[in-house]
Formats: structure tokens, sequence, C-alpha cells
């Protein structure tokens, strides 16, 4: 039985990421997890810090995956926009949440617990709270959209939250062959090994460092006698031009 | 007189990403190249090696930006099927380039110059083609949209032939002021400073480490003169609750 594995895009939100000033450095972490636990990522998108922005990518995504994944803009600044923008594409008012408001009042004391720290604690109704173990100011879930944090380890400790708790699909596996060939040496034989087995993912990823090409060959399947028939099929390929050719998990 | 900065959208395609397999890593420089041209960057999305997932991004980002670049899904495999995806976008035969071809002749010579090759000198009809210094198949430019390697340094030196033939706008500067205060303690008023200089975009991004809190406020503007007195302000700020906050450039 072909189990349909779950589908999810990620909405990264902010404007240091299109400047240039920051590397984006949460998506691989996030791809990564969910391939995981067998939720397919079929899609990114990074929009600047702006209302209109973030709906439209938004309402693009989250009626095409089964989950979406947003991660920042939920300071306490005016340049964090959003948990306004997600509250206006559900349609939602923004209120004090009173369990919000206690994990930050626990987290600051009564004397530090700001009107810019009550901020964070202002969401949209009816929401789910994914704990921040790191700083208190909770992210949330709505729906099918998990909105999260953008500072790494906050994101990282509340993805991890989240998908303890979202149920997954039979976990993708892959297998690599490292060779040193030129990609186009096996091109023709490797679409004839992708047609045979329709199941798995096999992709081609060439590289050039000190004159040297090379080629890694990557089979990504959730069926293991597929993937273990795949990649020995291209196993064997990659060894009739380089017979050092490995296999790699 | 105020002019308008050209706008800019990047289309990253590779399962790669979305697999976590590999680091996305031409964004941050494809971003700061075009911040030194005045080229605003305004999202970025990531698909699939899918013909359909590609098509439909293209589609809803060439029409919105003036100008879209594309990464990855150039080369002579399987899974390289942006230049068919991108021929189908503007309803354009895909036909072999007698000028890429002879750029592969040249590099390859002509018992090399072999089936899966060729492929990468099958191009849409009527492109003008983007050089590549590294490993001769060319990128290309159709209409607005520029469409590049995945591979970085094969990137990097297509996307500086292409932006020294595309009109930028008065280049965005940026002044940051560093910190160690909670975000939250300068929120009200800094919200206070960004409604005063609303040419600028002004950006707060804290950071935790080793249990200190630590923000750099970025300031952006394309005006010197808007953007040195938004940073004298920000600094100001900043340093009422940390008198050792620095202005960087």
């Amino acid at each position: 039985m072909v189990v349909r594995a779950p589908t999810s895009a990620v909405l990264i939100i902010g404007n240091e990421i299109l400047s240039g000033r920051t590397a984006e450095s949460n998506l691989q972490h996030i791809a990564q997890q969910l391939a995981q636990r067998g939720i397919v990522l079929h899609q990114a998108q990074i929009v600047v810090d702006e209302r209109e922005a973030i709906i439209a990518a938004l309402e693009s995504l989250r009626h095409t995956h089964d989950y979406v994944f947003t991660t920042g803009g939920l300071g306490p600044t005016h340049d964090d926009v959003t948990t306004a923008a997600v509250a206006a594409c559900f349609e939602r008012a923004v209120i004090l949440n009173p369990r919000a408001r206690a994990k930050l009042l626990a987290h600051y004391g009564e004397d530090k617990l700001t009107q810019a720290r009550l901020k964070m604690a202002h969401l949209p109704e009816g929401v789910e709270l994914i704990d921040n173990p790191v700083s208190a100011a909770p992210g949330f879930r709505i729906d099918n959209v998990f909105v999260l944090a953008g500072v790494p380890e906050i994101m990282r400790a509340m993805l991890a939250g989240c998908l303890s708790r979202i149920v997954g699909g039979p976990a993708l596996q892959s297998r690599t062959v490292h060779c040193l060939v030129p990609e186009s040496t096996v091109a023709a034989e490797l679409e004839r090994i992708a047609g045979q087995f329709p199941e798995c993912d096999i992709g081609s990823y060439p590289w050039f460092r000190f004159g040297q090409y090379g080629l890694a060959l990557v089979v990504r399947c959730s069926d293991r006698a597929q993937l273990d028939a795949a990649a020995s099929a291209v196993l064997e390929l990659a060894q009739n031009y380089d017979p050092l050719a490995q296999l790699a998990l």
C-alpha cells in the first residue's frame, strides 16, 4: 500500500535575508526534520516583512499544502508584522492571549512585562500555542499553519515541539553514489535507471574543485527495497567510469 | 527626485535544497550583488526540479518584478528541466542554439561533444546567451528572466555578466547599530524613529548567545542624508540603554 506523504511549504519572513545582510540559516534544518518524518517539503518562499507580501504568500501556500511553517517576524518591534498578517489571512482578531501572557509573566516578572513585550502575547484568536523554551514568547498554530520565530535556536526548539504533534508519512531514505565522472558521461544511462525506478527520485549533483570534476548521484525513496535496487544500479553505472565510485548512506 | 528602484525576484530550482541535503548557498550572494546595484530583491522562491512547479513559480514572478533570476537545473541529466520549463512559460520551442553549440565545441572538442552535452546547447528560441567561463554551457536571458546555473562558482560568474548589462537604481546603503539591549526595551522608541524616517527601512535583529541578549539595528536607505540622520537617531536611542552601543557601516 502506498501511503501519500503529507506535503509542506516553508515561508521565511525577513528583510535581512533579501537584503543580503543575513544568510538564511533555518531552511536546511527544517527540510531535514521534515524529511525524517516523511513530510514532503515541496517549496519555500522568502518574503519581506510587509503585511501584504506575507498575506499573498501565505494564501498561495496554505491551500495547496498539508502544512505550512513560517519563520520570523514575531518579535516586539515595528518590523515584526507576521502575527497581524497571519490573523488577516484567517480573518481573526488579534487579542491578548491569556496563556501567552502568563508565559511572558513567568519569564519576565510583573515589573519587566512592558507594553512592547506584551505585544508578543497578542495573537490571533483561537490559536494553539507553540512553546518557546529559550525566551518565552510563544509561536502558534492556526489551522495548518505553524508560526515560528526566526532566531535559529528558538525556531529549532519550536519546530521540535510542533513535529512531535503532527502525523508524518513513511520517511524518505537516501543513498548517495560519489564518483569522479563528468555528469554528462552518465546522463543517458542515468535517465534509463530513473525510468526503471519511477518511485525513486534520482538527482545528479556535479561539482568542480581544483580542476577536478566530481558527481554525487542521490537516490531517494520511502521504499527500502526500491531504494537499494536503484542505488545498486546507479553504483554499477558509476563504477563503469570510475572504479573507485562509492556508495554512502 | 525619487527614482523608482527596479524590483527583482530569485527562483531557486533544486530538489537538493528542499530535501535538506544541500544548504542553499546562492541567495545571499545574489541579494548582496543586487543591493549594490540598487535593484530591490522583493522575494525568493525555492521549488523542486519539476516542470509544472517551475512554470507556476516563474509565471507568478515574471509579471510582477522587473527582473527574475533563476538558479539550477541547467545540466545534462534527466533532472535538469529548467530550460524546458522556461521555454514553456514563454511559449518558445527548444532548439539547438548554434552559438551555444560553438561554445561547447570549443570547450570539449568534437569527439567529446556527446549528445548529453549537446542538451546544454538546446535552448529556447531567440534567447541571449549568458557566458559560463567555468564549464562553457551557457545560461540565457529571455525577456526579463535570467536563467543561471546552480553550481555556485558558475552562478557567480554568470551573474557578474548579467549585472554589467542591466540598469540598476540608486544603491541602498546601510548603517548598523550594535548594542547589548533586549529589543523590547527599544521597541516603542524605535517605532517612533521609523515613523520619522519613512524613506528608511529600519530592522531590528535580536540575538541570544551565552545567556547574553544583543541587538543589531539596521537602517537602510538610498538617500545618504536620510540614512545618516536616521542612523544617528538610532545610535542615540541605543546609547541610552547601552553606553557602549556602536555604529558600524
